[in-house]
């Protein structure tokens, strides 16, 4: 796979060089805890951003956008049109789009909308290990019983144990799937990256994952699901490990986290410690 | 009552410590002004975060958390339904919730709502001095001819005078109430503890109140009221007097702040000054 | 107009000054993306912030307030009769309320909102070089056949470009418009001033231009809309400018430019670079 690793590792620095040199608009509807870091990583890495919450303005924007996010965090009522309505314009362009599943489970609303969602087909689905397993579950893609299910919005499961989940996911949307964990995987459905690094401060700060799929979206700009997956996890991963060294807390470790995505070169992003493994078998 | 102090010091070191120990989950409903540092300083302090705004979703996660935090702050017409629905499990399952009126008398459905709550008596009041006189008031345990109101979020009374109205809420509750001030007050409606420390810049940052009250739910996640109210003030003593030290303006007290928490000991966060009084008799 | 320079300098010490003794209060109803950095800064400068959402809370801060912040920001429903029903109070009180049309062209409640506010006459406009553009054309002052339109939230249109447009508004309210920009313009339809410094990094940072819009309504409550307007882009041009010589990242850049604000003198603030040029006459 040494052939793989160095055409990935390509794409990787071209699609961060390409992000800061075209600044390309990846808009989202997304949940009010961290929207502001997810804006605030969103330019760090070059991308533009813009938050909205009506039906109308998610349509809009998903046709102004080069690739869109939508984040199932906060509900509010205005989700329920808004979010079904934005991914069926993104999915008639063909334009890639970031699904967060984060919260399943959590509520009524929440489900409906995710289920109308798997029609539209997400190009890249991010979340921890419980949310991929049980997204693969209310999608009929895979039972899981060996879930233990979310806790809030905190994962259960480990990584390893969700990624057939995220390979069966990442089969019926030809797209991408990425896990957050110690170790994260980014699968197109036939090839499994396990990238490292990161911080345990990343699970003390708000928001680490949401930003991750709203930095997944500005990639998703210019690169394909997968490039665009992994280029974001290696990033988050370089600049997580890069600002705890920096951090005393997780007010800190926030600081440092967006200077370091500033700072962060294409090649110190391709050159973050990943390996690949090959899915298995599609069932 | 210096065998008190010492009970009351042990307990809050115990608090400080099996939050560390055991990553609880306090869910707010929570303003969306304040929402991003509540849950950062949540997760500074070793608890878990999880924010939500529609009823089911609320009562789903009174049923998870091991304590919850309803916050006035931003009113939104989902609130009307989504805070008394999540108060009322929280108030039959026997769960401890951090209530902070902030921004009483502001509108008709904050009053409403308000008005609603008292049957599900929160295991804590939190607010600075106008908001506890008024809600005193409100919920008709005491008249305060003296109060001056508040203006928008911010206190016109001293925490000496509204220190009757904190005792009179608490007995209601038979919890505890914390005030915010100069020197803070923090009672079960029997014993008085004033907590001093913090800094100026804790009032020219938005939200030391209202992560003060996600504070106190994390700890009431492991504690009984007058403990967690106490450790959340004694923390955030602790942490404003550290941060101040180093901070040049309310950027970086703020990081500072978050900083602070993360590295405070239990024995400093019990080893911040209080002093304690009787409260006066019950009417 | 060596004199009329001196005139603005004094104006503009005697704003912060006034701001930092009397600790005015400037409420909001703001975007949730930027929500808690208009906060701070209002905060940092010395002002009050109080932040609502719905009809009758505006109405009540902006009897409360000493001027007002209506930002356009991510549209909720309860948006389309808050907005205008606040501006009317603010209207028929006199009192000085700073418009923010970020997101114009973006949806139809928006736009709606926007004709409705027309009447209410905000005081201070504040906006990028293609919102002014677009608002001049949606409140009839102006065609600009020039305009190329936003993007999302971003401009595509210069400055300069937008100078006329601004003169118009600022004419039709008898109050000042600000166009952010490399260099920034405020104008009372009479007099231009443009204003130097800041920082790349105040387009890399989620919030620069809705937190100006804050900062301007702290200064509205104790001066004209020009010297609001002018001392809010001249305090955060010369924090901007400070902030940047210290920042690394997007990260650093906020924390330094709070922390720049709260320790910016009026002199500082007084003395930015500003330069100044008659307006085109009336049309």
């Amino acid at each position: 796979m040494t052939q793989t690793r160095e055409v990935i590792r390509e794409n990787i620095r071209r699609a961060v060089r390409e992000v800061r040199e075209t600044n390309p608009m990846a808009p989202s509807i997304t949940n009010n805890v961290t929207i502001n870091l997810v804006a605030n990583v969103q330019l760090a890495l070059g991308g533009s951003a813009a938050m909205v919450y009506v039906a109308d303005e998610g349509e809009g924007l998903a046709r102004q956008g080069g690739a869109m996010y939508l984040n199932m965090g906060t509900q509010m009522p205005v989700y329920a049109e808004a979010m079904p309505r934005t991914a069926r314009v993104l999915h008639e362009l063909g334009k890639n789009w970031v699904l967060d599943p984060v919260g399943i489970g959590l509520g009524g609303q929440r489900e409906l909308i995710l289920r109308e969602l798997k029609a539209y087909k997400p190009s890249i689905v991010r979340g921890n290990a419980s949310e991929i397993l049980m997204l693969a579950e209310l999608w009929e893609l895979q039972t899981c019983p060996e879930s233990t299910g979310a806790r809030g919005t905190d994962t259960r499961d480990s990584v390893r144990s969700a990624a057939e989940a995220a390979a069966a996911l990442a089969r019926y949307t030809h797209g991408a799937v990425a896990i957050s964990g110690e170790e994260d995987l980014v699968t197109d459905g036939a090839l499994m990256a396990f990238s490292r690094g990161g911080s345990r401060w990343m699970t003390q700060v708000t928001g680490a994952g949401c930003s991750l799929g709203g930095a997944a979206a500005v990639y998703a700009c210019v690169a394909d699901p997968f490039t665009a997956a992994l280029t974001a996890t290696q990033a988050f991963n370089f600049a997580g490990r890069t600002a705890a060294a920096r951090a005393r807390g997780n007010g800190s470790f926030c600081v440092e986290f967006l200077d370091a995505l500033c700072q962060a070169t294409p090649e110190e992003i391709a050159d973050n410690p990943f390996r690949l493994e090959a899915a298995g078998p599609a069932e």
